[in-house]
């Protein structure tokens, strides 16, 4: 999003879930430290430890953020260890989490404007916990961030972090394979294959998987309810549905699972 | 609420859960696009596609939001199809989703003081995919609503809206037929018969549900922990429950269960 | 935390799950009366009834708010019933809820400032339901609170509340015997065994649970992935965890779980 707000916007990604206070808490922390910022939440249901499902989540909803957002990422299951705590800064938005790829689909082919490691106990809470770094370390440098605090009072410069591998489609001359990326709460199934390929390639409209052919449609609608179709997911990526239906139940579908997009049937 | 508010409020009821990144999404676009509104989560745990009950939660809270709310529902089975996208405005607060009888029970015995087909692009983003129009119309909509963006500048204006079906109870000479319309978290079980047809009949005092008689309390408590009780809900329904238990569970109950209000027994 | 803000934070701890319009209904109520006020979720997760988890919620979150937060607590079996409805205020918040216990490890060990009864009618909304006094009376009183109603307005002074039994570790000269007091998201179990009785035993760094034997260690990451050990909790608890896995599951652990903490073996 283009527009500027005036209001610190500042959101949270974690797999804290939300049974427990741990997300309540960082906000108590954030209200604390920098009581007129917005707090969002993005998501805390990412399952435990999977790092990879926060750092996508982040990449697909931080573009529709207002300039200057700051993003709070916590999927840390390596939180009191050695694994680092970073702050990266691309030209319209901040993000802020530990060093161990969670940051690194969003910022990927990003202009980078600054990096840091988050070092200075002066910059998070008196005492730091080896368990809970979300209260104790990253909402407070959250916090400080929305206050104007400039980046080098954090910790010195990087210039690397721990990127998560991204698994890019085999492009074949008459068929694309590609896999499942994310599974939504629908049980549809993004897949790695973009928008862009698939205009590329306009005669190849039929997506295989798990031994069945699937159509592709402009909308779910276009087929019957309990039918399978492939969309244009909003998030620029080829998805394998199910109208009014759960695809991944339908097909056992998960992260990795193989899809191929071919020629449409004879 | 009587009382009025110099910040839009803007509420969120959808069936997109709080696995994925779309509820924060769409608080994304509306900050971009309406920095000092309020978001205010209504719920997101209606079972993928089930219109009615989006419906039926978003005519029990609305009363109780500020004059001048503005309301977003998206549970929207058919988007991206030639479903219309309206807004309806009463005398008190402005309804926002598809035109799928999602927002009928909220605007159901209301002043109606317009009404609108969502049809101008330039009130959405730039892009608007046929699989998320929460994030790409119904969201920049309500930020612009929020701005105080006239009804006129959506669209044409509308006077018809596909409306869902509401089922009465049917009233006999000795007892009243009715039937569940919503289980809540708890295992209570809401019915549609009102607190107005039961004062107008004292002398039912009796709940048959389930080949079970129960009496009418005025609390939960009023029965020991584990016995059924049927009270009269915050909603102004007859409700059927089980101290500190589920009547849901107990008695098999879910939406269209049949209830009678009978005498009391002898 | 220290600082103060200009805006009043009200947090919301209840047992509503978030499937229903419950909360969001607070919300409004909050939003008609007090729209200035902000509103942050602790959890509305909590098994329904469970009145203890509620209050130790509430007691290990309410530390992180800022100075002057109103705390709404709402898990209330007994709603309708003659339990009374209450509002303590210590020398840094303000807690609401029914006098069922939920309020009392919070303010357990605290300066007590003053508590009062909610009995004032005119504090509440007009019309007040046996079953859903979160919306009709102590979202009103929260709201009335955040717009500074002094505290006798609400009703006459108290000097009592009920108090949950909190269960302290027995002591002996070379074990200490506790219990599980919460199990969180991950499936660490949290026990009753402070950081203060760890530190004054130094020569005690086994945790007996479930007839294991497990190492303390400063972090989750110490021990191998898949196994056990014990971490001086957030909370300043001594927790029971399984590195990237679920201790609850592993050992079959809930709360009231027998734990104890004996010498290294040798």
């Amino acid at each position: 999003m283009a527009s500027s707000t005036p209001l610190a916007v500042i959101t949270l990604t974690t797999d804290f879930g939300i049974s427990d206070w741990f997300v309540g808490t960082m906000k108590g922390v954030i209200a604390s430290l920098a009581p007129e910022a917005r707090v969002i939440d993005l998501g805390h249901g990412i399952a435990p430890g999977d790092v990879w499902s926060g750092a996508f989540m982040l990449s697909a909803a931080a573009p529709f953020f207002p300039q200057g957002t700051i993003h709070v990422a916590v999927v840390d299951p390596g939180v009191g260890s050695e694994r680092a705590a970073i702050v990266i800064q691309t030209d319209t938005e901040t993000f802020v989490g530990p060093d161990n790829g969670l940051l690194s689909l969003a910022v990927r082919n990003r202009e980078i404007r600054a990096a840091h490691s988050l070092t200075n106990p002066a910059c998070f809470l008196p005492s730091v916990s080896r368990t809970f770094q979300g209260r104790d370390l990253f909402a407070p440098v959250a916090a400080r961030l929305a206050q104007g605090m400039p980046m080098g009072e954090f910790g010195p410069p990087i210039t690397q972090w721990i990127s998560l591998p991204w698994s890019e489609p085999r492009v074949f001359a008459d068929h694309v394979e590609g896999e499942v990326i994310h599974v939504d709460h629908y049980g549809n199934a993004l897949t790695n294959i973009t928008d862009h390929q698939l205009r590329a390639r306009p005669q190849l409209r039929t997506v295989h998987v798990a031994g069945v052919d699937i159509p592709i449609r402009a909308t779910y609608a276009a087929v019957r309810p309990g039918d399978p179709v492939a969309v244009l997911s909003s998030s620029q990526y080829l998805e394998v549905a199910i109208n009014h239906g759960s695809a991944a139940r339908e097909f056992g579908l998960s992260r990795g699972s193989r899809v191929s997009l071919r020629n449409s049937l004879p």
